[in-house]
């Protein structure tokens, strides 16, 4: 039986695929940069391409006016020629670096350290966990004839004070032959483990070392990966990429019904195993580092997004009383858990709190310092997950709910992540006029989530939408659309696809939701605190918004909390920042555990009162004018 | 193209086979317990079989008188029908377990402990290396929704203070289901670890937990393992097999030139595994025990046969400086060996010293108490390599030199290790009447070690043998055979095979060969520490020689020093029984790295003095006849 293939073009790259899968299986196979925001269910309507040849079966919504079709809705059934346009092209796995700063409210997010975050060097003593040990061993004589492996940690503790080393049945297997062909000069890649270290692998040669790790976010919507030079402690670059898991749907819930079908667990598991690879794939390639080089990899993300990457069934975390399989830090060799990493480097996950507050949470809480300060701080990630904690270096309470993907760009119609194009800026000027900044300063193809939170402030403040969040009739820009009012953001001409970018009446509405569940989840945790939200010092924001949040705008939203804007700082991706402070110093690594252990959890769903926080928070700012004066003020009187 | 078979009758057993191999090779993949002690030279002559019909190819030597071939020599070359008589069987893999005990010098060894040796759990507080713990779980609720692994975690703790417990991903991956279908009472199978311990597996059900483990004597001819029940501290059963690396080699040397070829290792792995594996099944068959209810394994042997059974490059062992790959104490999985118990146990190798001195004489030392008294001592291990040890619990210094495997039936025409048949005892009466016993009472095979000591002792002793162990032309049962003098042991209508069983000058000369060589490193090296035999105030006699050894008669013959019977003690098969005490201890296991730390080791081969003490120690019981003075006394004046 023939195997169908498709080619790609102008990539000229051609896969073989099972008949009956979808085009867009076949990019995923091809390594093609498609984008897709939906996870194939013709939603987002990003994956178009041409079909230039070849027989393909397309569902009729899978049909566009013009030559273009939905890749996730075409079905492959012979040989196939198909054509990527570049506007369809999500490009730049790479992150912005932040060099371009922006004004007054951006903060810029360097892959380094969010400013004014101190760097883990200035806060730890380096120690990462894994890391090489370039040694000169004495060669042996009759007087000194112990064991190859006994001259080897004889010379770990005598040269590094390095102690119990545990040495894998590989690694002695090929010990003899290597230490006497390098002449005895070696470099020992050593892994952190409890109490000691493993040798994860010995290379000839005692040179300058080299040996890279991995941080990984993953996130439900995006997964991030920094690859970090553990011998400089520097950064050397960053990508992301949509989990391929939303093929099996948008939030945790649906996941975790997915992973109860047969074979939907492993499914899911090399989903997001397959995204992290490419990245890491692409990462390494781009910055001539051989994967081998790679030796050790910490993963934080939710509780539900850790089970399904290490194949941990998730059914319980949605069950009464939501119990995970192990919240726990985990670590062990790259090859168990899949990464394609050096195949015995060391794999470690951050460890959590609870079903609903995972890794990605202990990594902001590194990452903002909330652990380590007197003042009385709150944290808030705006991920397909909210969470919020609150706490200082005395106590961290912190409680989860779901907001939806809105702030990465999901479930909004040219909704996208802060790659380039992506629209992060939106200023919308007294006469009208609406003005746009994109990450790389590409023609637009999107808006990312600072993007959005611009633009409906803009759109608010300039009076287009009410406080309902819902476009005026005849206001600038307000037109009806194919489902409802929409407002025109950018006209085909300006946009790298030539079509209109639009935000419709159903986006706002998405983004409503999203922020009413995060205020909703911070406002109750601190009534149930006994905190009134003017005493929090500081105030932390991580989430997917992309490289800059404008803290203003967001109140002005009523995203965050209405205090002083100096006292918000946005911390960017804080879940990979903590993984990768973990992955440089072993004692973040250890202090994330006792983090942990000390947060609270308190379970909202059970709460009566998080529906009506939640209802009131379904308006621009809030319901109650009272809590968000300054807001107020900026808007003039509510208007309704 | 036909794969050609060899069926085996009366067993009707049919194994495929690649042309050229031989009837042995045939033999072992089927499982016959065919006798075979020179590893398939053509050498033992035991593995005599007779063919039914089909094609072989048979070398001259092969040929038997009447219808029996050597297997060893003939090579299959299509489908043959093989008879693989009784007399060629080597019964009984089970060791004697001492029930009958023999009058005098003889000392019982019964699988538990060696007479007079104390039991491991009399000295040490039992702490077996893998143990279930039993564990009833409080099912999670709202109010203790912790993980599913803090939950067994916090119990082991709570229940049993067992802390730092690392668990494995296969265990996690089915920990929610299993827990909540065993209602929450489940049973975890722990194995030591540094500092912690290893989940190797969790269990249904909180009853009466099972849990077993094997102590492994790896030896050059022969491989030893015990059955050991882990929760009870009792011995179940032992078995014992030739080693099948013996068809690469009879002594450490061959095996690490044969280890060098390409494929060799692996080929020298597979051999003592198979050996092992096969042992461990047909005891765990045996006792009803399931392979994965076995879940540690301890190793002792020689440097040399423990790297070859965990895949490590031998070759330095025998190149100056004489530096082996590893001596430290190893543990990994199971699997990781290839040994088939569960996948994840426990598999640990006994510390040794040195490239000559292994983790046999370490257990060695163990089982003796060495360690523990203040009594000057020495340890004498007669293996296919002799080993000897001196000192007490303050210090420790130890030799090794090659003797051969003769006290292990090796390289002798009728030799055989302890199974059933083996003739262990043998008396002459004044009036030159030969009696003897066996193991089991059956019907002559042939003779084990203590057979041998006790044969070649009372030759002397009737003067049927002269000093220098030729036998006396003229003598009684002495006759011209056919590779020149021998001694009728046994007339053929008396013996299994129905052939008469001789010892030959050519065996005699392997025995004084072997003794030679023991008796000269253990008198060299007290030399060498200023040491005076006198001094001794306790001789460990270990080895291969079977259930029973006759110390005066060993004394006689000049192998052991001539001091008094009394501070003589026999250990048996001291590895064995060092590496049971290992398993049924942890304390006894991190003792034993500090043991084979302490033990000095002095290199004999470049001491001049040792082909000068190896030479004196060629006759019976020794040229230096001062040395002997009890023994000459008993012999009367030397007659030549």
């Amino acid at each position: 039986m023939h195997t169908p293939t498709v080619t790609f073009q102008p990539d000229a790259r051609t896969v073989a695929v099972e008949a009956g899968q979808t085009l867009l299986d076949a990019v995923f196979a091809a390594g093609i940069p498609l984008n897709s925001v939906c996870g194939g269910r013709g939603i987002c309507q990003r994956c178009r391409v041409c079909v230039q040849g070849g027989e393909i079966e397309i569902d009729a919504a899978g049909r566009l006016p013009g030559r273009e079709i939905l890749a996730c809705l075409a079905r492959v059934t012979g040989d196939v020629v198909v054509e990527v346009p570049e506007a369809s092209r999500i490009e730049g796995e790479q992150i912005l670096t932040g060099a371009e700063r922006g004004p007054g409210a951006f903060i810029p997010i360097s892959v380094e350290a969010a400013a004014g975050l101190p760097r883990v060097a200035d806060l730890y003593v380096p120690s990462p966990l894994a890391l090489p040990v370039p040694l000169e061993l004495p060669p042996p004589t009759l007087h000194d004839c112990v064991s190859d492996l006994h001259r080897l940690t004889r010379e770990l503790r005598r040269q590094r004070n390095i102690r119990e080393v545990t040495v894998p049945m590989e690694v002695l297997r090929t010990l003899p032959q290597m230490v006497r062909e390098a002449g005895w000069h070696v470099t020992a890649l050593l892994g952190r483990a409890d109490g000691g270290f493993n040798l994860i692998d010995l290379l000839p040669g005692a040179g300058a070392p080299r040996a890279y790790g991995v941080a990984v976010d993953v996130g439900t919507t995006t997964i991030v990966v920094h690859l970090v030079d553990l011998c400089r402690g520097t950064t050397l670059g960053a990508t992301a990429a949509l989990n391929r898991q939303i093929a099996y749907g948008d939030d945790v819930i649906s996941r975790i019904i997915h992973a109860g079908e047969p074979g939907g667990l492993e499914r899911l598991r090399t989903a997001a195993l397959d995204t992290i690879n490419l990245l890491i794939g692409g990462l390494a390639r781009a910055h001539g580092v051989g994967r081998d080089e790679i030796v050790a990899a910490v993963c934080a993300g939710n509780t539900t997004m850790l089970h399904l990457l290490l194949g941990l069934p998730p059914a319980e975390i949605r069950r009464e009383p939501y119990t995970p399989v192990v919240t726990a830090p985990l670590t062990c060799a790259a090859a168990d858990v899949g990464l394609r990493i050096h195949r015995r480097g060391l794999a470690a996950a951050m460890p959590g709190v609870s079903s609903y507050v995972g890794g990605d949470i202990t990594a902001d809480v590194l990452a903002a310092g909330m652990d380590r300060t007197e003042e009385l701080s709150m944290l808030i990630d705006a991920g397909t997950n909210g969470e919020t904690v609150i706490g200082n270096r005395d106590f961290l309470a912190c409680c989860a709910c779901s907001a939806g993907p809105a702030f990465e760009g999901g479930g909004i119609s040219w909704g996208m992540r802060a790659a380039r194009g992506a629209i992060q800026r939106v200023e919308i000027a007294p006469d009208g006029t609406l003005t746009w900044a994109t990450v790389g300063g590409a023609r637009p193809r999107g808006l990312c989530g600072s993007g959005l939170v611009d633009l409906l402030a803009e759109l608010l403040r300039a009076g287009i939408i009410d406080r309902a969040g819902r476009p005026r009739p005849g206001a600038p820009r307000v037109r009806e659309g194919p489902d409802g009012l929409e407002v025109l953001v950018v006209p085909a001409p300006a946009s790298a696809a030539g079509r209109d970018i639009v935000l419709t009446a159903a986006d706002i509405e998405n983004l409503l939701r999203a922020k009413a569940a995060v205020y909703a989840g911070a406002s109750l945790l601190a009534r149930r605190l006994g905190i009134e939200m003017q005493e929090i010092q500081r105030v932390y924001v991580a989430g997917g918004f992309g490289t800059y949040l404008d803290i203003r705008k967001a109140i002005l939203l009523g995203l965050l909390p209405d205090l002083p804007p100096e006292r918000v700082t946005f911390i960017g991706n804080g879940s990979v920042t903590g993984a990768r402070m973990a992955l440089l110093s072993y004692e973040v690594w250890r202090h994330a555990a006792d983090v942990a252990q000390m947060m609270t959890y308190r379970e909202l769903s059970t709460d009566a009162a998080f529906m009506e926080e939640y209802v009131s928070a379904m308006f621009l700012p809030h319901t109650d004018s009272a809590r968000f004066p300054r807001a107020c003020a900026e808007l003039g009187t509510p208007q309704q």
